[in-house]
């Protein structure tokens, strides 16, 4: 809360006043979409976000949207930094209190996301499907990666330290969302049971199962259930701290 | 809810990006002190409804505050031009949304506060013990009022087309909170009740008894009393509206 003097004119005489205003803007929400995916998937979920008052951002990372032509190319190093940017501008957008941003992310999308605690202040943590890779992926195109050593990396629970990742998760201390879709044939209970092993100095840890979704939530009943679970942990989490 | 489009820069190239924000800024709340009152008298109140997210202003009208000189010679119509510019002011503030404007007023500036509803956009009116002079006290110094005949005038209910403040009341089309004091030595029933039957256009009418108050709230209990009623009513009307 802040007091501010306020001179009102009347009649050519200045009364004397106070403004008396919220301390902070509105919270930030940054989306962060998947592999291959792109901002468009998450604008109506961005829609209803901002009408409960928080200023959300979506972006295309580098590989995406317009860009696609750097699919084949772009790194998991390069996306994160994509990832920094996109925060960046949301934390200086002037209507935005930059100790309250959220992070809304999927699959890649929410790897990124939890390296992006390690850089930046981040106090609510949204995940969906989180995958995860080895670091020795870090510099390497993320679209030559094989896929089926990937599925054999995230079949088994991975160690904590081993992982530059979940160590990220570690040194987490604000409210997490983790949402599982229970036909995901690329990320495995094993990873998503790795990353809630991982936040250990989590405020709050929310897990959630939706069932009969798949990874990419493709029927409109999973994207509902999903729309639902967020919006309530966004009121939960972000508006009640308020 | 506005959609604008972002440019978000990375290692020399441009990602696109959107921002989802609130459409307004925060409501505004307009506090209006009574007779020989000042702003420091709502200063608490306006302190704990910024912090639920609005931005409030109190002011000193002319022969208050720092002005008392001109208590002696100031006339209702002047204060009016007072309570017009202090609101201007607040519609101004670039975080206001100056379509959701509430006035919270007392005794002689409530009275002021309904006609301010025929000069200015009012979505939600709070009156707390609200006085009422006869059309011919207009351009008359309030000081000089004989409080004998304010007395008789107050003493009956006012027909409401006989009355400037309650005509202006019963175009009103917002959210009114009229608050009486129990042991009010000034304002009777009789002119609550006026009032309440003035405003037949009203959204909603929320009246309410403040019981062993009298009409300054000299006691601790009855300022509570307010305080709460006068806040949730903010909240109810005003921040459930967003």
């Amino acid at each position: 809360m802040k007091k501010k003097d306020a001179q009102i004119k009347v009649d050519g005489v200045e009364m004397a006043g106070h403004f008396f205003e919220p301390a902070t803007g509105f919270p930030g929400v940054l989306f962060v979409h998947g592999w291959a995916g792109s901002q468009k998937r998450d604008e109506r979920r961005s829609r209803a976000i901002a009408q409960l008052g928080c200023i959300c951002l979506t972006f295309d990372m580098r590989g995406h949207g317009d860009m696609h032509e750097h699919l084949k190319t772009v790194t998991p190093a390069e996306n994160l930094a994509d990832v920094c940017s996109a925060y960046d501008a949301l934390a200086r957008h002037p209507g935005v209190d930059s100790g309250s941003i959220a992070v809304v992310a999927s699959s890649y999308g929410a790897y990124l996301a939890t390296l992006l605690t390690s850089c930046r202040s981040v106090r609510w943590l949204g995940m969906r499907v989180p995958a995860l890779y080895e670091d020795e992926a870090w510099e390497v195109a993320k679209y030559s990666l094989d896929r089926k050593e990937l599925q054999d990396f995230r079949s088994a629970q991975v160690p904590v330290r081993s992982n530059r990742a979940l160590r990220s998760c570690t040194d987490f201390q604000g409210d997490v969302l983790i949402v599982e879709s229970e036909n995901d044939h690329l990320i495995p209970h094993a990873t998503i049971a790795s990353y809630i092993a991982s936040f250990v100095k989590a405020r709050s840890i929310t897990h959630r199962l939706i069932e009969d979704a798949d990874h990419a939530l493709s029927t409109p009943a999973s994207r509902h259930a999903y729309d639902d679970l967020l919006l309530g942990w966004i009121r939960e989490m972000v508006l009640n701290a308020r």
